[in-house]
């Protein structure tokens, strides 16, 4: 039986959406075997705009390149919360960055709040690697991609004066998304 | 009048497909205000796979985000020129890596050959900057996206020490396909 794992995700440009697609799409592909499609939909005014990066993981080809409902949401603000929080399967996650996302959640999905911007603020220096924080925590929160596999496409993709600060960034995002597999 | 142009890079993986994709993307996007949707198919085996970039370049709002039929089609070997030759317009065109790819042409389609790793090989010293060469060729013979954003994403995108090799091969690009545009 074959399997696909759909994640979408959203926030503002700057906030690294297609960067961190790039690396998860590019681990599970080069570095697990997986079939992998990526779309990344720019808005104009894209410094400040909406950014949005789908990618679909499947063992076998994939015939509707489209997500639909996602298996693992992130929402790096709140707009991106509020338009695709509905789109989400019955056993899927969303994952949203705590300082941009208020508001109560009524719904039967899982949400895990996480404050993505200030544990990469502290680990890594710099608020611009909480996509990478969100990474390790989809890593280990779910059967998409492996965090080694992440750490090599890390490698491979982003220049080196980046490379060690995202590192440890996606690092303490695989700690963050072990504790809160335990709780 | 709305207008939209669709461009699709195929090739193999390691030709830089992906990564010219996303400089032709976020130049139409960050740089000239357009909407784009672009999407990456990974095939298992990446290293020496296939791989294919789409880009979709509009005014207005993509309603449909697959590539059908492309406006200009960058085939980089022969696999990539026998699939997908067929799918341009009429009034499109096919740019081909001609180390690589071979043969008469029939069709009605222009087809434009091109020694792009040798470019590349001679002004930057590496054939790995051929997409670059590839994506100055099309800011000429299109109106896809201009030169000077392509240069702006590239900085932008690209890490330093990568940079200048790929602007080296864009700029030799664009004199190429000025003297296209001549003849």
């Amino acid at each position: 039986m074959s399997y696909r794992h759909d994640v979408r995700l959203a926030g503002e440009g700057g906030q690294g959406v297609v960067t961190g697609g790039l690396v998860l799409a590019e681990a599970a592909a080069v570095y697990e075997g997986k079939n992998v499609v990526m779309t990344q939909t720019y808005a104009p005014q894209q410094r400040g705009g909406s950014a949005r990066a789908e990618i679909i993981v499947s063992d076998a080809e994939i015939d509707y390149p489209k997500v639909l409902e996602a298996d693992v949401l992130l929402a790096l603000n709140q707009e991106a919360f509020d338009r695709y929080h509905h789109q989400v399967k019955r056993n899927g996650v969303i994952i949203v960055e705590s300082a941009h996302v208020g508001g109560e959640y009524s719904g039967h999905i899982k949400v895990l709040k996480v404050p993505l911007e200030e544990v990469s603020c502290h680990v890594a220096g710099t608020s611009q690697s909480a996509n990478f924080v969100a990474l390790g925590v989809v890593s280990e929160i779910s059967d998409i991609v492996s965090a080694s596999a992440l750490r090599a496409a890390l490698r491979a993709r982003l220049p080196q004066q980046v490379r060690q600060m995202n590192l440890k960034a996606l690092n303490a995002g695989v700690l963050l998304g072990r504790n809160m597999k335990r709780t």
